[in-house]
């Protein structure tokens, strides 16, 4: 009978099972049908495995050493099917990210320093070099953390995801039109919007100037067919304005989002509220990917999140504070009010490349070691 | 950090965390508060920690060996609040009960046999000895099973779970009346039932009586708001002829349960079909007490399940067949067609006691360490 070591971790939101790469492989089968086994697919329940029957739960997380002298750890991000007997390599996860860099720290593949450590990652699935920042304030991962996040109701350690260079990863520009603030149609009258390709392509529109009074109710914008029927026109427009299709028609569900950004009071903790838009329906909190597009566009100069961030993003880090980036995790410089709660986000520059991430929280729940019939 | 050694097992059609008492003290902390901070409770998702988010994966089996010379493992089963602070001690979980029979045997708690090996079980919680059979072909437990059950979608291990002596546990008689059927009323009619108490006290009725054709279509009798209201009055005045309550009014919700029974047609694989009702709805499935009761009713002359039931229980085993039945797991001698699919159940004689109750299948999921926060 086959026995697979494993580690179950929460990553920001999600469970996820990390496995090490040569551990999983078992003679005569594919990694695929063992993954699909020991999570108990195909099984709307996953019953008889370790899945836990939603998406959320259903994860697992492949890492490596790298070969890369310039990368400490490749990963490679698996949503295992629940229902169906297929895994999706196709994407990865902001979420379960944020388990790589501890993993990588106690498994002993990066030194611990003394108070913030770096782990230099690769997530495989999307081509992506995440920086990540652990605090390991003697020399050692402390199992008592002090960070909260949107959906999870425990303190935890905080983990810094810094996306690489995240700009133009799809168009080729951070700005695909060329400039900060574009104008598009909504509902017959000019509106300003910002088109800009950072972690995702996302078109950022003022909840002002669509008649919305703030963000505070969620739930009536999810609720209004009309509303939203107009931001997919705006959204299809947009994709054709970013040269993500050549007609309105032709736009694809998935990109670009669509974020929603407002004024917050003074008082709020909060530098700018935003609610995104996620195949057409309000995405119940924020993707990491969402994160990265708001923090680069609240840096730039000219754009729409910057004329109402109360914070300029980048300011107090400056241009080149390599030597505080690389030794302590990055300070939250910007906090965003979304559906969910609060997230914090950060910009550095990292010996001339722009660092743009989120920070999460993660924790090991268990270490594991699964079992697999003998015939299957 | 404290970290629990636990073993992570399917029972049944539900998940369990398998701890052995003396694992789960932690300084300062309750029993109750060790098991929510492990399953990350109270939070309905149980993000942080190990539970599953649903009642049939927020559940834990404690274990210990019996100091009774008559018990190998006293087992308290305890079902963790998820969105509730509070740990639940107050019923037993037939399908995590499945688990323990396994588990003594792989710990070495009781000598696996060359064929079966029974393991006999206390049930904290209800006060219950259960004996359980689990297979052991070459004097081990094998991880290659080809027992199916209904909602597991995989072929496992067989567990019979066999309850002593189930008869009047509630009321002191297997016949609270005296008499194998009684008349009470529905639709303003006379209708003949079984009011028996083995492993719970059910109302049992032939479908036919009240006018259904069979149980082919339980949507169609969960969605009929008149016959159940006429069942729940024939229930509650079941409850008073069984001297579970002295009014109608006065009788709870959740005893007595009432099971419909139909003949099923020749060539079907079970001697015949049931749908119960629970807390006035239809159950997805069977409850083990449940089908304790029917197949004790199988087993006696008289009762509502013995005019239309195919097979006589009891009948292949014979009355003293302890030899056979201290050798062996149980023959399934009675299947039963639920809206779920077939459960397989047995009536046998031990030393003169019945044991009586139905075959689950268990897997063991993994072996783990959990890990608690170094503050919480």
């Amino acid at each position: 009978m086959a026995s697979i070591p494993a580690t179950w971790m929460r990553g920001g939101t999600s469970k996820c099972w990390v496995f090490e790469r040569a551990d999983l492989q078992v003679a005569g089968k594919s990694l695929d049908e063992v993954l699909l086994r020991l999570f108990g697919s195909p099984d709307e329940r996953q019953v008889d495995g370790i899945g836990g029957g939603t998406s959320t739960t259903s994860k697992a997380v492949i890492l490596a050493v790298s070969a890369n002298p310039d990368v400490d750890v490749d990963y490679t991000f698996a949503q295992v099917g629940i229902a169906e007997n297929t895994v999706d390599w196709g994407s990865n996860c902001g979420n379960c990210s944020a388990v790589v860099g501890p993993y990588a720290i106690e498994r002993g593949w990066v030194s611990a320093q003394n108070g913030t450590t770096a782990v230099r990652t690769l997530n495989t699935n999307t081509n992506q070099l995440i920086l990540q920042r652990v605090p390991t304030p003697n020399g050692a991962i402390e199992r008592t953390g002090s960070q909260m996040i949107p959906g999870v109701p425990f303190p935890s350690m905080p983990v810094g995801l810094g996306f690489l260079n995240p700009a133009g990863k799809t168009t080729g520009r951070l700005f695909p039109t060329g400039h900060p603030v574009d104008e598009l149609t909504f509902d017959g009258s000019p509106v300003r919007v910002t088109l800009i390709d950072a972690g995702a392509p996302v078109v950022i529109i003022d909840a002002a100037t669509i008649g919305l009074d703030g963000l505070n109710n969620p739930a009536a914008i999810d609720s209004d067919s009309v509303l939203l029927a107009g931001l997919e026109r705006l959204r299809r427009e947009a994709a054709v304005r970013m040269g993500l299709a050549a007609t309105t028609d032709a736009a694809a569900r998935a990109i670009p989002k669509v974020a929603l950004v407002a004024r917050t009071q003074a008082g709020d903790d909060a530098d700018f509220a935003v609610s995104m838009l996620s195949m057409g329906r309000l995405h119940p909190a924020l993707a990491i990917t969402g994160s990265v597009a708001l923090t680069m566009a609240a840096h730039e100069a000219g754009t729409i999140v910057r004329e109402l961030s109360r914070e300029l993003v980048g300011a107090r880090a400056g241009g080149g504070s390599t030597g505080r980036a690389s030794q302590s995790r990055p300070d939250a410089q910007l906090t965003m009010r979304t559906p969910a709660g609060l997230v914090e986000t950060f910009y550095e520059d990292v010996d001339g490349i722009p660092v743009v991430g989120a920070v999460r929280s993660a924790r090991r729940l268990a270490n594991a070691e699964l079992l697999l019939p003998e015939v299957w």
